[in-house]
């Protein structure tokens, strides 16, 4: 199974593609698409929709996962996340492909073990378990950790259908 | 001149088209896209996307114009509001058309005369601009409405243009 992780943000949308076969993964690729500041809204969203819908062609995921907001205070920038949000769901969805949200806290959790994980402690586990993946910043390694959460909860998954199956069999 | 007019929401998105030839306004169609609360989000932003991406198909406006919108205090629904504008913004910027943006106040002065005006009254200047209109509901009011402050806009600016023209002759 192939899954891509998108991290969105109106100027930097990071995302990141691994291979999963059972309990290993294994990186595939990772980037961050831009828009610019100075640009209209409509011309920044259509920008990260293209470069999106690109990368989901490149590289053909089974599935994608995308971060859930956080809502803040600033409402300002709540509606920027929302708006570059929209793009980071509508790509995918738009290729048919089924998408996980998850919560910031679910995501340190998969991946480092802690929902309160700091920042540089994800890089860390992020570059044990994708030895060698160039990063190409923090929204794409964000977009990666976003990936192996939707991974580890897609294996629970499937491990419990299989002990579903084993016990009503 | 063939303007389309968009009234972004996540439920109820309205959109209303208008032909315009100098000062002179008619109507052309109007409806509202609608999207199932009990549909995961990425689904109802595709729907809303092909739906929207139909109705600029199927009438080929120039241009279009989208509400700038309201930051309320509620985090919430200012982040289902941004992703509900992000479609309303993508889907005519894909067919390549440019995309207006006015604040609510700004189109209520265009169709009624005043910044503060009640819903209804805007209705009634609606229905007496474009006589024999249908109306699908409050949220397509709405979009004719930002169809015609675009077109007020545009018209006063290509006039602008005339006369710097003709003032540079």
């Amino acid at each position: 199974m192939r899954v891509m992780g998108i991290d969105p943000g109106l100027r930097n949308m990071g995302w990141g593609i691994i291979d999963v076969q059972g309990s290993r993964i294994s990186h595939v690729a990772n980037g961050i698409c831009h828009s610019l500041a100075s640009d209209d809204l409509a011309i920044r969203l259509l920008s990260l929709f293209d470069q999106l819908t690109d990368v989901v062609a490149t590289y053909a995921p089974d599935c994608a996962a995308v971060e859930q907001t956080f809502v803040n205070k600033d409402a300002v920038a709540t509606l920027k996340l929302g708006q570059a949000r929209a793009v980071a769901l509508l790509a995918p969805a738009r290729a048919g492909l089924p998408i996980g949200e998850y919560a910031p806290n679910a995501v340190k959790k998969a991946v480092v073990g802690v929902g309160h994980a700091a920042k540089q402690q994800v890089e860390h586990m992020i570059k044990l378990q994708l030895p060698g993946a160039k990063l190409a910043g923090a929204d794409a390694v964000d977009a990666l950790a976003i990936a192996i959460c939707h991974s580890f909860h897609a294996h629970s998954n499937s491990r419990l259908a299989d002990a579903v199956k084993r016990a009503s069999a």
